[in-house]
């Protein structure tokens, strides 16, 4: 079935942090099993880091040692480069290129370079025959780049949403259950290393927004384009928000949507508020999951661990088994240059419910006002909760909207802000109720 | 990076029922973005089935007409031969081998046919190089085979467990909305098409064994053995033995669950008691999922549609996809000559905690004699519950246990039904929480 049935399969690895080690423990623990199911052996030959010395608990003495990742990527002894380096420029992205250019198959976990740079990696891959993979790029250890690009490949998705960052997803599951705040979680989460010193990537949403970026590809056919992804993060969500969420019935969730209107995508990443009972609102903690609607399958949902050494390794090898194997695929699903260059619909234009909390003062008229504000932008109320009362001082007024165009709610906040009862910024958040 | 790239790929099929005319359709409505992802164009050339003059709602006028499936499988014309036939062997079994013989690719949805024939089958079909996939065999639309057999090659699964019946989860679910009966809510299931006539198969749990069996082979790189599945159906789950699991937080499902425990394998399909908060208790209706556990990738769970036209013709089309691309895996994820034949390990030897409801006539003594027979096989008791009193009269008693084994379980049981105080052969059910 394949020229090179039987020969063993070279690896270089490059980056040796938690997924690197992992990928070494994962070959070296599993190698017969990795033979039987490749029909050839799977074999580190070199590996690359910054510190030759540094313990990562694993023995990499019967590996050839490269300083620089770009010359181990050049070099003659592997069949197969792996990407573990991280960072969508620098040395990821030389020794990316550096393999390819040298006839050697790429597999990355690198979700940066991939919505940054995978238009042109997948075009210099595909012309030379070459397999470039990046299942651990996207929900750590779920196999859903393969499920999309593969298990789906007889629909038209028409839309995906996901829990992509275990971070975020972490943070708002314990903010939930102990009423702490983003600020005292997210320290607590940096001590038990669910969190980097420099969150930004992470709890701003980049991350999410990157894998996003790529899963749209696969799914709608369209030329990756990571600079169209709407942007925002969880720092902005308090413990009070998530006790009218609570109230409401709703668990907030960071969530990367992608959706294929026909006359363009919407791709956006932002904290939203999901019914209980839906399945993505009991995905908790450090889990990721990506649901699909297709239109012959329906509703697919896929689960696991979206980070850590074990479940991204798990990945990694899934696709280096593959490309053993001689089973290259078009790296988004169809030849890059076949890929549509989709027009991206402004949030604008996005219709969806909305939770908005205001900061108000008590007093007659004021809720007078803020509904006929909402009136005159055509935004129709579904609900108004206001805890308490303290006549004279400011107080927390919750509303939620029927389905509404963003622009419209956008415009009504504005004039509310603009009222001397209005003490603060409204805080808004969308409702995605994803019924069919 | 394959031969036959550019040429259409052929396809006959076997089989117009709801899946064979949603293969059809499929085939037809997507077939421009199915040659963007092939990089060719699918073209179907032949169909056959038992009547020609039944209305279909498509119209099959381009294709060439075949009576005998066998005939067509034997014919010139295709790439590929799809069986949507049905049934372990018959015309089923006889095309599937007579298209191997004559050097066409298999696709099949045929649980049955591959859980009998899939390892002498998967032995010609891997020793010519031809594709032999299945996809479609195992909960619908959901890539749950791709996910094992690829997605998590990395990864020595230890256990996995599912919904892999839709209309035994359809019941289960109706009876506790409801209170219906199962006789009522099958009928029920029966007049809306979620049913077969002779619902056998389904209720009886024969069919997800089939489909647990082809799972666990995949998993375990085991040979197929559905001969040593052990099976029991949902018949005897009653409304009082729901509104008790209900009362204790559990909720029933049909589940097959396979265990690889080094010395031998489970496999088994039975009703279980899962809790209300485990993944696989909001799995409901007509929705089927699957939950592994891999070394590496800790829990992966796919849910998704398990049957109809739609769901099951997007499994197809993605094996089709795969095999016209030329993505020729192993049969069941390693040559057939490898797999193992693990040792099957007998219910008897089964640890878990047990439900056990018995009817037991309301009197001085008996419960003291029940214990006292729990004791005697070392089974130790969780809780008992027995709802109102009456004096005399048969009543319930719901007893949950400890872990214990199977053995002991049956042991005390066999003592208990001596008893002239229990009038009813005792119902009782496996609890399964699926800790870590």
């Amino acid at each position: 079935m394949m020229a090179d049935a039987g020969k063993p399969f070279k690896i270089a690895i490059a980056g040796l942090g938690t997924v690197g080690v992992g990928t070494i423990k994962l070959l070296e623990q599993q190698a017969s099993i990795l033979q039987n199911r490749t029909g050839r052996a799977l074999e580190i030959v070199a590996v690359s880091a910054r510190d030759r010395n540094r313990d990562r608990g694993c023995d990499l003495g019967g590996y050839k040692w490269y300083d620089d990742p770009v010359e181990m990527a050049r070099s003659e002894e592997a069949d197969i480069f792996v990407e573990l380096i991280g960072g969508s420029d620098g040395p990821a992205k030389a020794s990316c290129e550096a393999a390819l250019a040298s006839g050697k198959h790429v597999v990355t976990a690198n979700k940066a370079l991939v919505a940054h740079h995978g238009h042109e990696l997948a075009e210099v891959a595909e012309a030379k025959g070459l397999g470039l993979a990046y299942e651990a790029a996207v929900a750590g250890g779920i196999p859903v780049v393969k499920a999309i690009r593969e298990g789906l490949s007889g629909n038209r998705i028409s839309s995906l949403h996901g829990i992509l960052n275990g971070t975020c997803n972490y943070i708002l599951t314990t903010m939930r259950e102990t009423g702490r705040s983003f600020d005292d979680v997210l320290a607590e989460a940096q001590e038990l290393g669910y969190a980097e010193a420099d969150p930004t990537f992470d709890v701003d949403g980049i991350d999410a927004a990157h894998k996003l970026s790529i899963l749209a590809s696969l799914a709608f056919g369209a030329k990756i384009d990571f600079n169209s992804v709407y942007v925002e993060g969880i720092r902005r969500i308090t413990p009070t928000d998530i006790d009218y969420a609570n109230e409401l019935g709703f668990k907030f969730k960071l969530l990367g949507i992608a959706e294929d209107c026909g006359n363009g995508i919407f791709q956006r990443v932002h904290p939203v508020m999901v019914p209980m009972d839906v399945p993505i609102a009991s995905v908790e903690g450090v889990f990721n999951a990506v649901v699909t609607e297709g239109d012959f399958v329906g509703t697919t949902v896929l689960e696991g661990r979206g980070a850590g050494g074990g479940p991204t390794a798990s990945a990694v090898v899934a696709d280096i088994v593959d490309i053993a194997c001689g089973r290259i695929v078009s790296v988004f699903g169809m030849p890059a240059a076949q890929l549509a260059e989709k027009a991206t619909l402004p949030m604008d234009s996005h219709i969806g419910a909305y939770y908005v909390r205001l900061v108000v003062v008590d007093k007659p008229g004021v809720m007078a006002d803020i509904t006929a504000a909402l009136r005159d932008a055509e935004v129709s109320l579904e609900a108004v909760l206001q805890r308490g009362r303290d006549p004279g001082a400011p107080v927390s007024v919750v509303l939620t909207t029927h389905e509404t165009s963003e622009a419209s709610i956008r415009q009504a906040l504005e004039q509310i802000e603009r009222m001397d009862a209005v003490k603060e910024p409204a805080c808004f958040i969308r409702i995605e109720r994803f019924q069919d």
